[in-house]
């Protein structure tokens, strides 16, 4: 009998009417096969928090001004925001990254200096975001930083960010990757309103067209190229943070990590990579589907289906985070609950 | 500034756009209130685990035998049941009452006895499932194990229940206080097949008719008289640990206690404590909407939003402790978290 079959039968004989704990059961068998045991175990919980500045932010896309996102970052080291408050709670080791952040944040050693480059991404509205050279080393950041936690002995990771304006990215990595029409995939960002979306999605037309003017042979249909097209839209759109996001999402499933995606630009990130490497989705525990327009369908798009449904939009990781304990109880319930026979309870269906 | 109003507005402030914690900022709001304070703080939960038999299993309703009730509660006093996990895992002290489990109890220390009858309750389609008085009694140990959670200094209620059957008197309730067909709040229980739904609709449906053919003078439509209608119902139909949940419901929000409401059947006994006392759903938190048949269409019918959709249907209470670190979440959201103030981060909006 294979594991998948022994965890099923672990899972039916737990003391409770069968399928009883809904999604816990539906996790649990996850977990179990990420980890490869019948008694899964999560340690030593890390969440990377990674800050970069986008150059589209200069074409007006957010209502947030650039300097929140260094801001927010300096806030996150004295302990009192969002991502903050729900790492205590739940226990999650927090590493803060900059890796790319339009400000000299070395005043700040609990911010780890990854910087890219020192001022965030080119205005993709002109031209790629970024070099191949700088999404290579994007990519190996956010890989290096998993290594790190790793080798701490962590094996479960949520990634959280910090980047104004990186809903925009996000969006037209979802309608490029699921060739979904842009105008679904743009919303409100932290709080855009209607003539503030509809300057939104003409940048970002305007964006789509003219990285579809630049050469792109790789960008066909072929099923074969669709890991090297993925990776054209990755450098081109990319915030650094998000690259590095995507470069741990890649290195966490070489790891058998459980990976806790967030909302609605971490989903993007997921997105892309399962595009690079398809195996990546076991390994990836849907969290939270937000209000971002657009959010529910990638999630859709994906097959993903979210554990909560709280309304939250504040990024940082924070619906990956919310979504924590419910990831334990699965693993609980594997390791803690009794089954019919322990208990000489009727076995009765 | 009334007290809305200043915790709307620290709600607003603390570092986040504004409405982006969404559902735990409506939490944090309604616990405040409950507190009537801006820091509020949970303290000492407790969960009440309430078993009964019921006289109704004796028609075939259930998938379970009666003897499950006895040998899960039985179970719950070594730890390995889904409730036991749930509880180490938040922090909750279990109390495990027998309120008229139809078996001998009494070796079993863990097991409070505050049996209202030997065996259960009457078989309702014969008459009424208790008298007038078991009633009272059923509702008056509900109240004294809230004040003696109170006494220890707890402040937040849990409650769940383990009793064969008891989603047949739970419909019952939901039908007859909503005014929805039957047929829509029936539903297969622990895992009923068609023909077993079926059945159990034919034998509820006898019951009510002989409660209806009965006399029931107060039963009128008149507004004036829905308190003693419901506790009509309550008395013909309640299961002695529904009735004694209702009991600790109503005596919870008495002592301004936040209640975290389950699935089918505690939501029907929130319904009818309600309907006992309207301001009662200040003090709710409805926390799961599990697969049972009509648990939306009653949560909706109450204008309930519950917080988790995860497609339990343990019973216990486990809906209801897995959303215990959402609401902890909420509050210490109005702890922890900076303002834009303190924080000297540009308020952007």
């Amino acid at each position: 009998m294979d594991l998948e079959q022994r965890l099923r039968e672990k899972i039916d004989n737990l003391n409770k009417p069968k399928g009883s704990l809904g999604r816990l059961e539906e996790l649990a068998l996850q977990i179990g096969l990420i980890q490869q045991t019948l008694t899964p175990q999560l340690c030593h919980p890390v969440h990377l928090l990674l800050g970069a500045d986008h150059g589209i932010e200069r074409e007006g896309v957010s209502v947030s001004p650039r300097c929140i996102t260094w801001q927010q970052m300096v806030n996150f080291t004295r302990g009192g925001g969002g991502v903050n408050m729900f790492c205590r709670q739940h226990g999650f080791e927090l590493h803060l990254v900059d890796v790319g952040v339009d400000h000299d944040l070395s005043d700040f050693p609990q911010i780890l200096n990854r910087k890219i480059s020192p001022h965030g991404t080119a205005n993709f509205l002109y031209g790629p975001a970024m070099t191949d050279e700088q999404c290579r080393e994007a990519l190996g950041v956010g890989s290096e930083l998993v290594d790190d936690a790793a080798a701490s002995g962590c094996n479960i990771l949520s990634i959280g960010e910090m980047g104004i304006a990186n809903t925009s990215p996000s969006s037209i990595w979802m309608s490029l990757l699921l060739d979904i029409p842009l105008e679904q995939c743009v919303g409100a960002g932290a709080g855009l309103n209607d003539e503030g979306i509809r300057h939104k999605l003409e940048v970002l037309r305007a964006a789509v067209a003219g990285f579809e003017r630049s050469a792109h042979p790789s960008l066909s249909h072929d099923s074969q190229n669709t890991s090297d097209a993925a990776r054209e839209i990755l450098a081109y759109f990319g915030g650094f943070e998000m690259v590095a996001a995507v470069g741990a999402m890649l290195r966490a499933a070489e790891l058998r990590m459980v990976v806790l995606v967030d909302g609605f630009i971490m989903t993007a990130c997921a997105l892309m990579a399962s595009r690079l490497m398809p195996t990546f989705m076991d390994f990836a525990i849907f969290c939270h589907c937000g209000d971002e327009s657009g959010h529910r369908l990638m999630l859709d798009g994906m097959g993903a289906r979210p554990l909560l449904h709280l309304g939250l939009r504040l990024g940082e990781g924070t619906g990956a985070l919310c979504a924590f304990p419910i990831v334990d109880s699965a693993v609980r319930m594997l390791r803690e609950m009794g089954n019919f026979q322990d208990n000489q309870i009727t076995k009765y269906f």
